[in-house]
């Protein structure tokens, strides 16, 4: 029989979302007349905005017309989506970054997945407590960890708490690492960081000869003008990291799938013999060997943002998602519970009542108030005694469910 | 500095396109008034068909209205498609497939790039030569192999030559292997498989516990009904084969992106200490982690291929390539040259005349005839003396192609 990647038994049977789904589908077959109201997973509710329509259909007409069609395009993406990302996302900020260091993806969960393969398989890399999963279950796969213990960490990987005590603010490792995966506005706490902070962790890269690894897909939910968007504004990032940037948040693709990565040139790793070695060529090798492009028609379609009428649109839906957050943030915190994050980023981290444990009182908000959240715990174990909630419900949902939790359930 | 994965430096720089295109460049510098042809790339040249279009137009309206917007969709592809693939590609030809072993993705490359990551990273991977570079690089970059010797050969992969003498169809290795990657139709010689042929395989496969990675990428093209279309029309070929499949070549999706894999329930490859496992679970856990699906307009417009229009429309796309296909075949077998595939492909693999080097011809059709094509040694040391030319091209272009080839070039 063919020998099998073992690694991958190591992960744990239960991830978090797919038991959600187990104990919601089991909650329903019990109660089969709740209306739910699923403020879980950070899934855009929102259609896409009129203008990114229109360069979507017309993306799809010049595929049925033998003068415009597009067979493969380039994998890294066409030069009219990386002008447009560097000049606007980068370049409208004073920040240096060329069109041919921005890789168009399918996904950001493809890319912050896929960027393990260009290190060591024995590298080193550290991750927040609590965390976006995919950052350690790719590891885990890639065969850089040993078997979770008790807690649901991997041995291998180095885990920086966030707790309330740090400001949900990861603190650099005190061991040598390879990379650094950092989430700036932070999925799940909604932790955003400032300039200083991120400062601090270039300088911690370039004097430890790491790689930060930086997860911007909710760049667009900063609110103040002064923090930082990217990392790249801070000076140094250009040597020690790589940004992931998605669409599907901002401008409602998640459906529609279309992200971006930036590797600078500058960029370096060392190989087996200490030797420098450019990153941007390696995840270049990477994308032309394994990826094929995105559709055509999504990348037409995701330039539309870039518009004066998509960039108004756009503005609209964050602005919308944004207060959602106001209603929940306000309307739990009037109601007595800790509420974290939310100001600069479409999730709110809030303290489950009387420290129960998160699954215990994701069970609660699901039997009395008929709301679906994501138990803190499930991100790691610094999540546990916080549950998670999204801003990207539609409005009467998101009024509904605190006033639910507000009536419901008791805050203390 | 980060330790890199050092395996990406065993990849050989002159990768086969990218030095096509050096050649090509420096060509057109030297006479910028030629019209080049290109018959090198695979890549389809007739837009997407009416009702592929209709469809996929109103994938994108459904994205734009609140009660029909589709957010994150299930990574495996909707269930829409997923029937229509197992009931029209399988169920039609009477081979069991269920919906639930249909994994949709963004193309047929990924898919096959993606695969041996699900092995054992010391397993141990079978190729024909030639062959579709993917196929090893991915395993080069995954760690399976050595550094290329001076043909170009990586030491830990097992090569297939497949000659005149074999008819082009490798013959089982004779030492153990973990893996099998079977290509038919053919990419790049054209060859075709029989009942037989696969039959044989399927057999091996099963005495020697090992899988078949089966691209079936070209499947359409077979003109032949009584050729098998898919390898699980082979009786056991359940326990022992993952198949790959593209909406590419046949609906002009290459650059769509639309593809899938099937992965049977009952195939298994075995962990550590010897206990089986399923590589359906695999390549699923595989999938969920790293990916988020395909696009829905592009899923909404793939469903269409099945349609009463879009089956009759795909059925033109692919007989317009076959006839240039044989435009091709007859005129350069007329003209002296002994020309492979082209019967049941898209492919012709064309030996170069007086045993000319492939990139030495390579370079004289350039000058004398301003075609490209590929030179059959860039898909491995059996294809030196070779040259391979796609049928994708326009039709004029191809007629055009083959008098050319004839008035300026001699074949002998």
């Amino acid at each position: 029989m063919a020998r099998i990647n073992s690694h991958y038994l190591k992960l744990q049977a239960g991830y978090l979302f797919p038991e959600i789904g187990r104990r919601v589908a089991a909650f329903t077959k019990e109660a089969p007349g709740a209306r739910l109201i699923r403020l879980g997973i950070g899934d855009v509710t929102l259609p896409l905005p009129p203008a990114i329509v229109d360069a979507f259909h017309e993306g799809v007409r010049q595929m049925a017309d033998p003068s415009t069609f597009k067979g493969y395009g380039p994998e890294q993406g066409y030069a009219f989506l990386r002008d447009l990302v560097a000049s606007n996302d980068y370049g409208s900020r004073r920040v240096n970054v060329s069109p041919d260091e921005v890789f168009i993806s399918d996904g950001s969960k493809c890319d912050c997945g896929n960027i393990q393969e260009i290190f060591d398989p024995a590298s080193r890399m550290a991750v927040a407590d609590p965390v976006y999963p995919v950052y350690v279950d790719t590891n885990v796969m890639a065969g850089r960890t040993g078997g979770a213990d008790s807690r649901g960490r991997y041995p291998g990987i180095v885990y920086m708490p966030c707790t309330e005590r740090n400001g949900f603010l990861p603190e650099p490792p005190d061991e040598p690492v390879d990379a650094v995966y950092l989430c700036f506005p932070n999925n799940p706490t909604g932790a955003v960081a400032s300039r200083e902070h991120l400062h601090s962790w270039v300088r911690w890269a370039r004097e430890n000869d790491a790689i930060i690894l930086f997860d911007a897909a909710y760049e667009a939910f900063i609110r103040d003008p002064g923090l930082p968007r990217t990392i790249f504004e801070i000076e140094g990032a250009r040597e020690v990291a790589i940004e992931f940037r998605s669409f599907s948040k901002t401008a409602g693709f998640t459906g529609t799938r279309c992200a971006f990565t930036v590797v600078p040139k500058e960029l370096q790793g060392k190989d087996a013999g200490g030797k420098p070695v450019s990153l941007h060529s390696l995840w270049s090798r990477r994308q032309t060997t394994k990826f094929n492009g995105v559709s055509y028609p999504v990348q037409a379609a995701a330039a539309a943002v870039y518009s004066e009428a998509g960039r108004a649109q756009v503005k609209g839906l964050v602005d919308y998602y944004m207060e959602n957050a106001r209603i929940i943030r306000e309307g739990l915190g009037g109601a007595g519970y800790r509420v974290h994050g939310g100001v600069h980023a479409p999730y709110l981290w809030v303290e489950t009542p009387g420290k129960a444990g998160s699954w215990d009182f994701f069970d609660r908000l699901l039997r009395d108030a008929h709301v679906v959240a994501t138990p803190g715990a499930g991100f790691g174990p610094s999540g546990e005694g916080f549950f998670r909630l999204s801003a990207f419900g539609k409005r009467e949902d998101v009024i509904e469910a605190v006033e639910r939790i507000r009536t419901r359930l008791s805050s203390s």
